[in-house]
């Protein structure tokens, strides 16, 4: 097994960081790592800010309800980016790439993009003794952090990274088996692996170190879809261009 | 520079592979190395089909129009996948979770989980001395790949990724510069960034060893929108319970 299949299976996401900054070689890294990941059609349809300002840190912790978003050695928001394609763009020229720039086609394209970036981002991180938490909780109120970070029309807020260096090592956290997650040229029935998966994952949570609890997987999905959040982030989406037809 | 990083700087998209299969251990390590990938409130939303049948690869590749979608190492596509969380809810839970489960925000939160695990699959193979290129053009008729692979409700293909051994070796393709796709604190305006690019890569088109031409950045961007494209991308995601409000 080589050094980066180590660093990949050894992923954890970090939530206690030493206060240690990052230095600007090693942001530097971790952007040239994201920028060079796939994209699709060469759209590098995403934009990365990273937040320094404590004032603007205070203020997206307070939307994710998460203190590592405050404390941490350095914070990455990661947009959605469709305003660079239209750049120098005539307004017939704009009128015409609207239709086809707004749909959920395109949509999914700069989700992807910025995920794909991002994980890069994460690996590099990791690969150089750094802990990552992805922070979808900025969904939380998405425009309130579109608006915290001035993004144009056409580029919208998906979710933040907190990187630094670890100050806690949690227990790796179980995965479905591949046989729930994998299959060979169709979709199959396994809710017989979800079922021994619930009983594997009840046995991690009552004895894990942090925040040992009772519980399944399947009760988690259960509850987490049992309600709805997030509702508002179709109407930041859509006012802001994106997933409209 | 670790090697990790070597690796995330190297990748270029191979589109000619060898007439090698990948081993079972090959696939195996890059399933694992997928799953490890960190994933939003841990819910898994993905699921990844390896296309084995020759009939299948055969299909899919008249979806894409891409001759490496058939001749490959290994294929897989990758799938958001909100049925499992479903998975053993009563009729009444199952009516309480469907409101969240098909809004825009699960719809985002199983793209981005798949894309996330998608990444790790592909730094995993390159690793591995492999090389990949990612299939969007599978969004080509998006209805077809979902019954060719039997997905059920709640389960779509978002994207392919062809692995295998590297029949060519394509030079790097250039990035837009970290300071046209990095800010800190907030938004910034860099329309001459982009300009200056746009005429660096003018250069690497016309000299580039295959498919040369004249070409720029933003040129190609406005062609690509000034049509529509995959604008039934929508109905299918939709009729398949994603992204409906």
């Amino acid at each position: 097994m080589n050094e980066t299949i180590k660093t990949l299976l050894n992923h954890r996401s970090i939530r206690e960081f030493k206060n240690t900054k990052l230095t600007n070689e090693q942001v530097n890294c971790i952007i040239q790592s994201a920028q060079q990941a796939s994209t699709s059609s060469y759209m590098m349809a995403y934009t990365i800010i990273g937040v320094t300002d404590p004032q603007i840190k205070a203020a997206l912790a307070e939307v994710s309800g998460q203190s590592y978003v405050k404390n941490n050695g350095h914070l990455l928001v990661f947009c959605a980016d469709l305003h660079r394609q239209t750049h120098t763009a005539s307004q017939e020229m704009f009128n015409q790439m609207i239709e086809n720039l707004e749909n959920s086609e395109h949509f999914l394209v700069s989700a992807i993009d910025a995920a794909l970036a991002a994980q890069n981002a994460a690996i590099a991180a990791e690969s150089m003794g750094l802990g990552i938490c992805y922070l979808g909780s900025l969904r939380n109120d998405l425009a309130r952090v579109d608006e915290l970070l001035s993004l144009p029309q056409h580029v919208i807020p998906l979710f933040g990274m907190a990187v630094g260096v670890p100050a806690h090592q949690p227990e790796r956290k179980p995965r479905l088996p591949k046989s729930a997650v994998y299959f060979e040229n169709k979709y199959e029935a396994h809710d017989d692996i979800v079922q021994a998966f619930d009983d594997k994952i009840a046995s991690y949570y009552q004895t894990r170190s942090e925040n040992s609890r009772k519980d399944t997987w399947t009760a988690q999905m259960h509850r987490r879809f049992s309600k709805t959040i997030r509702m508002d982030v179709t109407d930041l989406v859509q006012k802001k261009g994106f997933n409209k037809r």
